[in-house]
């Protein structure tokens, strides 16, 4: 399958790559700003990097969005397609119907719409395994489905069919159980410091607490920590240690409350 | 070094088998519950349970005190010691002071004391590599500090000399980095399940938040997500979905704004 990629950001140098490697042709690499455009079309072996956005003579049958949700929808309206283009975004926070407006609004000719969203925090310059990366995938018919889920098998052995509203209550899941534990350790890390403490130290029972959430049949199984006690005197302890701290103080006391309701 | 463990819960079993396979001999298992030291006697060559508190006879040079740091201050009054014994607590939020204390109100015979706190959460079911788990010792002289570096020695290669402050410090940072994003994990798995999405999805990005955090410089260089971003369209359907779930709201907002204050 031809595919041409708008946007040449984190996700998109992950996944232009993977699919080369699965055997499709990346021909058109745009961005705003060419030289990032370059860059990843350098990595590859045919794509024409670009920063124009008329793609009326493109042979592309996949338009790959993998620009930010917010770069959506200034960039749509400045593109032409071809006629029946399969035009694709892969962000978590935005439904099919946000997409096909947005097209029915700014282009003159009929597109085939749908979504390609890689369940997985990813960063250029960190290798992924796509083998185990959640793709997620919805169609505006049943057809497209089809086509991109084949698409999506060809670099992952996890593909599921999932609606707007899903990949959402996904997305904000990701959100709790991702971003809010690294902003954790990202706190905890500063803390120990101010102490003249090593983070290392965390990090054999960080890899263990993960190992052992995931391994329980549910993560409330192996819950520990003095809030899961009820043991208010460590709280009131580690509250005094966070007096000068009110946001993680607040942060403490917000997340030991959820917890005592949930067991105690 | 002839050894008495106090208590037979998660700490002590682990930290029982261990040492015995360092060559330390346990001959004494207390438990309020018989069948509970029993349990753990069994699992051991020379030990021999018991439910009493008398230690006066004991041949214990080290009594290690494993119960719950609540247990601890109703146990210790109970307690007949052997003279110059060692005696050492494992919780994290116990200073060496409140041991001592304690054992002063309570003893007429002249006791030695420390600290002995492995940095894990430990259950008894699931297998552990001491080699990795950090052991932070204290001791009240350098004489006793020297005598708990080198038992710790035998089981782990990460031994740390670490006050009462400190330790305190350490327990509150595995507070907020290691169960509050567990029961974060808890609360995301139950909000998928009612949408009936499973959390066999989240495994993949879990597993690599982990590792990008710990081979970072620091957790904040790898953070992402809409609050990193300043995405407020995303947070606002985010805080959409959880109209019904105030308390998960509450945490939403509370993490939200304090990554946003890191980071924007």
């Amino acid at each position: 399958m031809k595919i041409a990629l708008i946007g040449a950001g984190n996700v998109a140098h992950h996944l232009a790559v993977e699919l080369e490697g699965a055997g499709h042709d990346i021909i058109t690499v745009y961005s705003r700003k060419l030289p990032n455009a370059e860059a990843l079309s350098d990595r590859l072996s045919i794509a024409v990097a670009t920063n124009e956005l008329n793609f009326a003579e493109s042979e592309a049958e996949l338009f790959l969005l993998t620009t930010s949700d917010d770069a959506l929808e200034k960039i749509i309206p400045q593109i032409v397609w071809p006629e029946e283009a399969l035009v694709v975004h892969t962000a978590g926070a935005k439904s099919l119907t946000v997409l096909q407006n947005l097209l029915r609004v700014h282009s003159d000719v009929p597109l085939r719409t749908g979504v390609f969203y890689p369940l997985q925090s990813i960063n250029k310059k960190i290798p992924l395994n796509w083998k185990e990366v959640p793709i997620c995938i919805e169609g505006a018919d049943e057809e497209i489905e089809h086509q991109l889920i084949e698409i999506a098998r060809t670099i992952s052995d996890e593909v599921y069919l999932v609606n707007s509203e899903e990949r959402l209550q996904l997305h904000l899941a990701a959100v709790l159980a991702n971003n809010f534990p690294n902003h954790l350790w990202a706190l905890t890390k500063d803390l120990l410091a101010e102490h003249n403490l090593d983070f290392e130290l965390m990090k054999p029972i960080l890899k263990e607490t993960l190992r052992k959430a995931l391994d329980a049949d549910h993560p409330a199984e192996v819950q520990t920590g003095p809030a899961r006690r009820g043991d208010q005197t460590t709280m009131a302890r580690h509250l005094q240690l966070l007096e000068d701290q009110p946001e993680l103080a607040r942060i403490y006391q917000t997340i030991s409350e959820s917890i005592m309701r949930w067991y105690l």
